[in-house]
C-alpha cells in the first residue's frame, strides 16, 4: 500500500479491494459448502462492512453485546445473533426485550443460571431464541456437551425458544492447531445437539467457526461465525490462515524517531495497535515495507522497531509507514472511524459505528 | 468496594477517596522537595481529574499528543508539555501554532529533523518552548545525552526556544528495577543539561519521573511527570509503587458463566482491561475479593478466572466483582466515562475527555 503521505498518524485505513475480495470469497465458501454465514461483526463493528456482508448473502449478523446488538439492528440489521452467555440484569432484560420487538433475536445461554435471568426478558412477549453455547476445548466459557440438555430445559422453563447449539473453537489460535480444533468444534456440536434431540428439543442449529477454523469445519456444521476474515491481522498470517496479499487493515504511522543505528521509533503504540500478543507470536505487529523488522515493544504512543540484517536504508524521521496489528478487532475497537482507501487513495471515512459498545 | 449491583457491567469506576489521597499525596512529595509536578494526563484523559492536580499546585500538565493538548487546553488549562518527539507535518503544524497562541506550550523534540519539522509552526510567530529527549535507559525514544546540545541547536536554528532537557525512565517497569533506573534518570538528565550548558545553551528544566521513580529521583531533577499515580493498577501494585489499597480504579464486571470446577468467566475482557501484560506480570489483573485466584486469559469480552486453593466458594452467575487493569492508561482510554464513586456510591459520570486524541 502507499504510505498515504497527507494523512495524519496514527490512523487505521481499510483497502476496499482486499475487503471486498476476502468477504466474496468466505460468502462463496460458505454457499459452496451450503452452510450459514453469520459473520461476527465485533471485528469491525462498522454498518458499511456489515451491509457489504449480509448483500453477499450472509443470513445475518453475530454480535458479542446488548449494545454491538442495539448499534446494528438501529441501522437496519433484521437478524442478531448475541454469541455470548448473556446476564439479562434488569438493564439489559429491558433492552432485549426492546431489540426482540424489532429483530429477530438469538443469545448464548452456558446455564441454569443465566437462561432463568433471560427469562426475564421476555416481560413484554418478546420472542427471544435461545441457543447452548457448549466448551469444544477452547475452555472460555460454555457448557460441557453432555450438559447441554440441562441448560436448554433451564432455558425452555425461562420461556425462551431453544433452536440449537454454538461453539467458538478459540484452541485454533495456535501455529498448527486449526485443524484439531476444527475437529473438536464438529465432535462438540454433534454431541450437544444429539442430547438436546434424546431430551426432546429441536436442535437444528449447529453453530460454529472462526477464522482460522472456517474453512475446515465439519459437515455437521450449520452457520459459521467467522470475524477476523473480512480485515485479517499479524495473528492470521502467522497462523497460515491467510497471506500478506489478503490483510486489508493497516495502521499508517509516523517514523517519530531514529535514536539509534537499526532502531526506529513509530507512532503507532498500543493505543491504536492494541496490546495484544500471544506467547507464540514474534512482535507487535508486521511492518511490509520492512521485511525482517520487528516491532520488538509497544508503548501507548510509541512502537520500538529493531530493523533487522535486510534494512541497510533505514526509513527517515518523518516517513509513513504501514503496520498490520497483531489482533484487528482489538485495533479497529480504539479509533472512532477508519479511512476507507482504494488502489492508494482515500475515498471514504467510516465510522467505527459499535466502538465502545461494551455492554 | 462495594459490589456495585446497580450498574451495567463491564464499567469502570473511580473511587474519588482514593483518587484524592493519591493526589494529594504526590504533590506533597513535590512540595516537599521543591521540585515542579506536571502530572502525565495521557492516564486519565480526563479535566475533572486535571483541574484537582492543578488545585493541588501542579505547575502544569504532561500529554502525549497534539490532540490532548487541544482538548487541555480548551479546558483552560494553560501550560502544556507534549512529552513526546512530536512529528510536525502540515497539519500538526498548524495546530501546534494554534495551541501556542492559547497556552504555554514545550514539546519534545529528539532529532534535528524533527526540530527542524517543529520550526514550521512558527508561521505564525507562535512561541514554543522545547525539550531534547534523551534516552536514560529504556531505550525507547531519546537522543543519547552526549547528543542532547546536537539536537538543541538544530531546534535554536529552527527558531525554537530550548529550555531544557527530558527523559522518560521506563526500564523502571521491572521488579527491583526502580532504584536502578532513578539512578540513570538522574545521570541522563545531568549529562544532558551539562552538554546543553557547554554549547552555551539554557537549561533550566531536567523533567523525569515516572510513577515507579517520582520518589526516588535524584536531586538534579526539576521536574517530575507521574501519570498511573492518580489510579495506580496491577503493575503498581506488582511492583510494589503502591499498596492494594491505593488503587483508586476498577472494572466492575460480572459472572457471566461458571462453566468448570474452579473456574468463572468475566465480562471484563481486553476491550475493558487492556491486554498489557509484562512478561514480568501473572495474569491480567487483580481481583480484590478473591485473593489467589489468577485471571489466565483475556479475550475481547471474557476474563477467564482460575480461582485457585483459598476460594472454596466461587461466586455465582450474576455476581458483580471489581477487577484491577493491569495498565490503567490502556483501560482508560477503552471507555467514554468512567462512574466517580464514593463511599461505594456512584455520585457522578466523568467523561474520557481525550479517548481516542490519538494524533
Amino acid at each position: 500500500m502507499a504510505p498515504f503521505d497527507d494523512v495524519t498518524t496514527p490512523t487505521l485505513v481499510v483497502d476496499l479491494t482486499v475487503l471486498e475480495r476476502n468477504l466474496a470469497s468466505m460468502a462463496a465458501e460458505a454457499r459452496g459448502r451450503s452452510v450459514a454465514l453469520r459473520p461476527h461483526a465485533k471485528t469491525h463493528k462498522s454498518v458499511e462492512v456489515a451491509r457489504r456482508q449480509l448483500a453477499l448473502g450472509a443470513a445475518g449478523l453475530s454480535v458479542a453485546t446488548v449494545g454491538e446488538a442495539e448499534v446494528f439492528a438501529g441501522a437496519g440489521v433484521d437478524d442478531l445473533f448475541i454469541a455470548y452467555p448473556v446476564w439479562a440484569d434488569r438493564d439489559r432484560a429491558a433492552r432485549l426485550g426492546a431489540l426482540a420487538e424489532r429483530t429477530r433475536l438469538r443469545v448464548g445461554v452456558d446455564s441454569a443460571e443465566g437462561a432463568t435471568a433471560l427469562g426475564r426478558a421476555r416481560v413484554g412477549g418478546a420472542n427471544i431464541e435461545a441457543l447452548v453455547e457448549v466448551d469444544s476445548g477452547h475452555h472460555r466459557s460454555g457448557c460441557r456437551p453432555e450438559e447441554a440438555a440441562v441448560v436448554a430445559r433451564a432455558a425452555e422453563q425461562a420461556g425462551l425458544r431453544v433452536c440449537g447449539v454454538f461453539t467458538f473453537p478459540g484452541h485454533a489460535y495456535a501455529p498448527e492447531a486449526a485443524a484439531g480444533a476444527a475437529d473438536d468444534e464438529g465432535r462438540a456440536l454433534e454431541a450437544a445437539g444429539a442430547a438436546l434431540e434424546a431430551a426432546g428439543l429441536d436442535s437444528p442449529v449447529r453453530s460454529g467457526g472462526s477464522t482460522p477454523t472456517a474453512r475446515r469445519t465439519s459437515p455437521g456444521v450449520t452457520e459459521l461465525r467467522p470475524g477476523v476474515y473480512a480485515f485479517n491481522d499479524a495473528q492470521q498470517v502467522a497462523l497460515g490462515t491467510c497471506g500478506p496479499a489478503d490483510v486489508a487493515l493497516f495502521a499508517v504511522a509516523t517514523v517519530v524517531s531514529a535514536p539509534a543505528p537499526g532502531r526506529i521509533v513509530l507512532d503507532s503504540g498500543s493505543k491504536i495497535l492494541g496490546a495484544d500478543r500471544p506467547d507464540w507470536l514474534e512482535g507487535h505487529g508486521i511492518i511490509p515495507s520492512l521485511p525482517g523488522a520487528v516491532v520488538i515493544s509497544l508503548s501507548e504512543h510509541h512502537a520500538v522497531v529493531e530493523l533487522g540484517a535486510g534494512n541497510d536504508a533505514p526509513p527517515e524521521v518523518g516517513r509513513h509507514l504501514t503496520v498490520v496489528p497483531n489482533h484487528v478487532c482489538n485495533a479497529v475497537n480504539l479509533v472512532d472511524e477508519v479511512l476507507a482507501v482504494r488502489d492508494g487513495m482515500v475515498v471514504a471515512t467510516w465510522p467505527v459505528d459499535a466502538r465502545g459498545a461494551l455492554a
